[in-house]
């Protein structure tokens, strides 16, 4: 039985030490970098990153070739939290049981800290592809490329852009799935996929990533609005209900409770059959993506 | 005697054409794409890119190598324009004569924009250096990592946000030459660093560039500021005095008129003098210098 609490644990560990190198280093201590740390050393469950070490792993990667890719994702990840925190935006207080960034600092240090670390993601990337063989640029390149596509104005910004468009208004479950497509799909295929990619996994390999990447991302999508209405606040460090008070769309208002767990087991299902063909070393992605419905209990 | 006017002209059409195949593409028709668009085509000097190419062509290298760098650098630009416009920041209502990103469409859009824009600059970076020679994908990588350290939490943002900190405080010419050194002055020695360096300009051909961009970086701040206060508002298409009604510390604020005057000339002079070795390849690079004190009269 693969220890997945134990796994988490350790690559988590890796990743956070990773994360403050990445945010130290020569920089003076600003306001600004304050707050860039402030919300990244706020916690959470690193799920980019993790998807991106254990699809490594899978396909027999070394984890070290991987953590400043890793770092990356979750870099970009917090910075799109900032940024949708704002008043502008989405105008949340609370994230993971402390201030928003706007909230502890002001508004202008937020943009400015989400520009940052957005900014400080590239600049992770492109160092590990100066520092990487000869033979494998093209690799670093090509998965900077992929993330900037994926993160940008026709993916995962789009996304947050339709979130905001959509509120108020009920919209089809194949809008509402386009949607998440992109503002939280597109950077978990992309986690998945570039940690296979820059550790040389196979075309066939990449395709059965991208299918369990796809279905676990939409997984972990319904499996939130679940814990929107069913979560407890004190354990979940946010607001509960908030989702309905808003008229966001979301899955159990489309589907209902039942329907929207039943929809979330599928997911599960689907993504734990595109890992058939792997061996024990994807018993991490395995884990996983039970975990995603088993949280919720 | 070198026509600036014609290849001001030239660079600024190519250039264009080039920043409207970044944005269009396969991307459909959003508030966001029209928003991103608004603010990149709204003109303006296209300074970065021009300095860029001109760069590359002092040292013998192509315009369509670089067309991409030259396209990145003026999409974080606008980003950074976009971000400090925004009610929180600076709160600018006019820009190049129109309204600003946030005043023309909303503050959400405004701020998704500058994140799509800044996330395009690499992904047009990244394309291009998977699509260069086996030997030339090291100096892409090595640009983006040179580019968004510079536009990063330790260069450019870090500008701005010392620029908002400033404000209604004196401080010494040193604090201010500091300040534009990370705000304006670093992208625009990357500019100029980053056209050399993918053309393959030796050290010493580098060497001489950085010191002509420094000295260019803070001369074009120094025109700015006597321009904001001598400037025609109509042809400028901003209003003039916000400086100084906003507390802002400029050069003429610290030396006088005449003093900051002197001192943009002088700054013009180290600049021509660091080309001293180049020959006439690098005459667009001189005159962009004279440029920066004549476009005052």
């Amino acid at each position: 039985m693969f220890d997945l609490k134990a796994y988490l644990a350790e690559v988590r560990a890796d990743v956070e030490e990773s994360l403050r190198r990445c945010l130290g280093g020569p920089s003076p201590d600003t306001q600004l970098s304050r707050a860039m740390v402030y919300s990244v050393m706020a916690g959470g469950k690193r799920l980019r990153p993790v998807l991106c070490i254990a699809a490594a792993e899978a396909v027999g990667g070394r984890r070290d070739t991987v953590l400043p890719l890793a770092c990356a994702l979750e870099l970009i990840h917090t910075y799109s939290l900032i940024h949708d925190d704002l008043p502008a935006m989405d105008d949340d207080k609370l994230r993971r049981g402390r201030p928003t960034c706007h909230v502890q600092f002001n508004e202008a240090t937020a943009i400015l800290a989400g520009d940052g670390l957005l900014t400080l993601a590239f600049e992770v990337l492109a160092a590990a592809g100066v520092q990487s063989g000869a033979g494998e640029k093209r690799s670093w390149l090509s998965v900077i490329a992929l993330i900037a596509a994926g993160a940008g104005f026709r993916g995962m910004i789009e996304g947050q852009m339709r979130d905001m468009d959509f509120e108020g208004s009920v919209i089809a479950p194949t809008e509402l799935e386009s949607l998440h497509r992109l503002k939280t799909g597109k950077m978990i295929e992309i986690s998945v996929g570039s940690g296979a990619l820059v550790s040389g996994a196979t075309t066939d390999q990449c395709q059965a990533l991208h299918t369990y990447a796809q279905n676990i991302g939409l997984a972990f999508q319904v499996a939130d609005d679940i814990l929107n209405i069913r979560g407890d606040p004190q354990r979940m460090g946010k607001a509960t209900g908030t989702d309905r008070s808003r008229g966001k769309n979301t899955y159990p208002s489309l589907l209902g409770l039942a329907g929207a767990e039943a929809f979330a087991a599928q997911l599960v299902n689907n993504a734990l059959k595109a890992l058939d063909t792997f061996d024990n070393k994807a018993d991490c992605l395995r884990s996983i993506a039970r975990y995603v419905i088993q949280r919720n209990r």
